[in-house]
C-alpha cells in the first residue's frame, strides 16, 4: 500500500513522499524497512532515532528527529489499530457448519451454529454448546461437556467425562483430562513392584478460561481438577491431578503446579515457578518466575527463591556478597587491631 | 442419586433426610454442595467442620461435629472406593477393531485384538502386539514395534524405527523418537555454518513403562536411548538423545534430562529438575525439584540446589541470612571492646 | 549379521571369532551384548574393560585390555560411522505426493516436488515451497507461507499468516502462532474484569531453522514475532509474542523467552533458562542452564543464577558457605584475644 493512501485511511497529514510502499506494522525497535510504526507513549521518543520504520505515525505536535516519514495523526495509538484490518493478518473467520470429515460419535448432543473441522473426532456421549468452533484435529472423548462459544484449537484432546463451561479457549496442543501421576509401591518377593493408582475423577473449567499451547491439566484422582471462571493460563503449564485454581488466577508460561494444592482468587503464578503439591496459596498472592513454593503463601505476599520466601527477604539474600565482604574487611581490620593490642 | 440409595449401595446406616441429591465424589476441602465425601483417616478429621460435602462416609464409631449428613460404614475408604462406578466417569472400554478411516500402510504387522481410533496412521513395516490400544490421531511411523496391552492416547507421535515393550502407557501428546538436539559449527569466509549432526539412532522404551501428556524423548544420535521397565515419566519432561534411564525410575512434571545422562535404578527425580549431560544419577538417587545437577549424584544421596549439592549441605545455606546477622553483631560488639581497649 | 561380514564390511582384521552376531550400534559404556561399538578417543579408552560391546571398532595399533573382539581399522571413527546404513534405523524418504486424505483449502499455492501426508490440512490461500515435507496430521491454517524444502513432522500447527523460510524443520507438535498471553484488567462494579488483547501479529521464521518438538512460538500483538536464520530450538521452548531472535541463536529445551525479549546474534540460552520480557541479550552472550535473566545481558557475557548474574560473581556466591565458616572462627578466635586483653 503506498504510503499516500496510509496517510488518508487514518486520515493524518504527511510531507514524504507519499510514493513509498509500506507493507506491514511493527513497533519503533521492531520495525524495518517497509513497515509503519507510531509513537504514543513519549517514554519511546528516544527510539524515535534508531527506528528503521519507513513511516510513523506521530502526534501533531511532535518535533525529534527521524529518518522515517511522519504521518501527523490526532491519536497516534488508536490510528495504529485502525490499521490492523489493512496490515494485520486476515481474521480467520469459521463460519457454522460441520466438515464431512469429522467423526461424530452417538448421542452427541450439538447445540445451534457449531463450526467442527476436518478431522476432528467427538466421541459417544459428548454434549457441545451454541456457537463453539473446534477446529481440525480435535479429540473429544465420551461424555465430555462444553459450553457455548468456545474455541478449541487444532490438536486438542479432551479426555472422557471432563467439563468445559462457557467462552472457554483452549489453544494448539492444549490435554486435558490426563491421568494423573500416581502409583503406589510394594516391595514383593521379585524386588519392587509399582500400582498404577486409579485416576478416576476429572478436570471441570469454568467460563471465560483461556489455556496456552501444550498447556496440560491431568484429571483428578477421584473428584475434580478444578479451573475456575476467569482464569488465564499460558503455553506449556503443568497443572497436576486435583488442584483447585479458583477464579481470576493467571498462570504464566511453563510454571508447574503439583497435586492437589489450592490457587486462590487473584493470585499469580509466574512463568517457569513450581507450587508442591497439597498446599495453598492464598487470594492475591504472587509467586515470582522461577520460585519454588514448599510452603502456604499468605494472602497479598509476594514470594520469591527456592524455596520460596517474602520477595523482600529474598531481595536481602542478594545483598549477602556485599555484607560479607564488608564484614570481612572489619575481621581483617579487628585482627590488627587486637594484634597491636597483644604486643602493647 | 438420592442419598438413601447411595446409604444402601455401601451398605451404611444414616440419620439424615434420605432424600437429598448426590452427584458427586470429592475429599472433603475439594467437596461442594451436592458431594459425597469420606473420612479415612483421623488426620483429616478437622476438615469435617469446614466441609461443604452433604454426606460423608465415617467409620461407626466417628463423633466429631459437622454439617454433613453422616453415613457409617464399616471402612469408609473402601466404600468411598466402590462409589467410583457410580459417580466417577464412565469408563471408556475400547473393544478390538480398526476403524474405517485409519490408514495402515504396507507390510504392518498386527496382533490379535488390537484397537485402532479414527485418523491415526500406521506406515509401512510397522509392528503392533497383541491387544494393544492406539487411539484416535496418533502417528505411528515406518518400522516402529509396538509390543502387547499397550495404550497410545490421541496425538501421539512415534518415528521410524523406534521400539516399546509390552503394557506401555503413552498419554495424549507424547513425542517419541525426534530428532536430537546436535549440531556442528565451522566458522567459513562468510561467517558461521551450522551444519546439522545426523541422528540416526533410536528409542526403546522397556515394558510397564508410563508417559505424561506432551513429554518429548529424544532419538539417540546413534544407537538407542533407551527407557527401562517399569519407569515412570509425568507430562512436559524432556528425555534428550542418548539419554539412558535404568528400570523403576520416576521422573516429575517438567524435569528434563540432557543427552548421555544416565539414571541409574530407583532414582527419582523432582518436577522442573534438570540433569546435565554426560554425567550418572547413581541408584535410588533423588534430584529436588527445580534443582540443577553439574556432577554425578552418588548413590542415594538427595541433592538440592543450583548447582546440587546434597540435601543437608543446602539446607545450611538456607540459615545463612540469620548466621550472616548473627557474625555482624558479633564484629559490631568486638570493635566497640577493641575501642574501649585501645583508648586505656 | 555375523562378525566376519562387518569386519569386511568396515575392511578391517579382527582374530576373533567370526560367527556371532552383531545386531546394533552403541557407544562403549551404552553398549550391550550383540553391539558393535568403537574407540576413537583416547580419553574413552578406560571404557574398553567395561563395555559389554561384542565388538569395538579400534586403531590398527591398539593394545588394551578388553573383553569384546577387536576390529582393528584405519580410522574407528569413520568405519562405525559407515556401519549406519547397515545398523540405523532405515531412513525415511518422501516421495513427491499428496495423500489422497489430505484436505487442501481454496487458492493454495504448492511448489514442485512436494510431500503431503495423510490427514494434514492446507487451509485457503496457504503457500508451501519447492521440495516441502508436510508429514501427516499438520494443521496449516490459512494464508501461511512456507519456503522451499521444509519439512514438518506430524502434529504442527501453523495459525494463519505466520511465515517460514527455507529449509525449516519443525518437529511434532510444534505449536506457531498461538495466541500470546495478553489482558488487560477493569476493576468493574461487580468485580475485575478481564479482557483480552487481540493478538494480531504473526510470526516470522528464517531460513535453516530448526524447532524441537511440542515447542510454541507465539504471534505478535501486531507486527511480528521473529525467528532469525539458522536459529536452533530444541523441544519444549516457550517463545512469547513479539520476541525477536536474531540468528545464528541457540535455545536449548524447556528455556522460556518472555514477550519482546530480544537475543541478539550468536546468543547462546541453556536449558531451563528464563528471559524476562522487554530486554536484550547481546550478541554472544550465554545464559546458564535455569538461569533467570531479569536485566540485559551486555555482549559475549555469560549469566548464571535467578536473577543471573555474571558467571564468576556467582561462582563467588557458591563460595560462601566455605567463607563464611573461615570468618565465624576468626570471630570465635579474635572474641578470645579481646577477653583475656579485657583481662589484663
Amino acid at each position: 500500500m503506498k504510503l499516500s493512501e496510509v496517510v488518508q485511511a487514518v486520515n493524518g497529514t504527511c510531507e514524504a513522499d507519499g510514493s513509498i510502499e509500506i507493507r506491514a506494522m511493527a513497533s519503533l525497535l521492531e520495525a524495518r524497512e517497509g513497515d509503519i510504526s507510531f509513537l504514543a507513549n513519549q517514554k519511546y521518543a528516544p527510539q524515535m532515532k534508531e527506528t528503521k520504520a519507513s513511516a510513523v505515525l506521530v502526534a501533531q505536535d511532535y518535533a525529534g528527529e527521524t529518518a522515517a516519514a511522519l504521518i501527523r495523526v490526532e491519536d497516534p495509538n488508536k490510528a495504529f489499530a485502525s490499521l490492523s484490518p489493512i496490515f494485520g493478518p486476515k481474521p480467520v473467520v469459521r463460519e457454522p457448519g460441520i466438515h464431512a470429515t469429522a467423526v461424530i460419535g452417538e448421542g452427541v448432543t450439538l447445540g445451534k451454529d457449531i463450526y467442527i473441522g476436518p478431522y476432528t473426532v467427538i466421541e459417544d456421549g459428548a454434549t457441545i454448546g451454541d456457537g463453539t468452533v473446534i477446529d481440525g484435529m480435535v479429540f473429544i472423548a465420551q461424555h465430555v461437556q462444553i459450553g457455548k462459544q468456545c474455541h478449541l484449537y487444532p490438536q486438542v484432546n479432551i479426555r472422557e467425562s471432563c467439563i468445559l463451561g462457557d467462552r472457554v479457549i483452549l489453544h494448539a496442543g492444549v490435554k486435558i483430562g490426563t491421568d494423573g501421576y500416581g502409583y503406589t509401591v510394594e516391595i514383593g518377593a521379585q524386588g519392587p513392584v509399582i500400582n498404577k493408582v486409579p485416576q478416576i475423577g476429572i478436570v471441570e473449567i469454568g467460563n471465560d478460561v483461556e489455556i496456552g499451547s501444550n498447556t496440560c491439566v491431568d484429571r483428578a484422582r477421584f473428584g475434580r481438577t478444578r479451573v475456575g471462571d476467569c482464569v488465564k493460563i499460558d503455553n506449556l503449564v503443568q497443572i497436576g491431578h486435583n488442584v483447585q485454581i479458583a477464579p481470576f488466577v493467571g498462570i504464566i508460561a511453563q510454571a508447574g503446579i503439583a497435586g492437589s494444592a489450592k490457587i486462590e482468587t487473584g493470585a499469580l503464578i509466574w512463568s517457569q515457578a513450581g507450587i508442591s503439591g497439597h498446599l495453598t496459596v492464598h487470594e492475591r498472592a504472587q509467586v515470582a518466575p522461577q520460585a519454588g513454593v514448599k510452603e502456604d503463601v499468605p494472602e497479598g505476599e509476594y514470594v520469591a527463591g527456592t524455596p520460596a520466601i517474602p520477595k523482600r527477604k529474598f531481595a536481602e539474600t542478594l545483598l549477602f556478597p556485599r555484607l560479607l565482604d564488608k564484614l570481612k574487611r572489619k575481621v581483617v581490620d579487628l585482627e590488627a587491631k587486637v594484634k597491636a593490642l597483644e604486643a602493647r
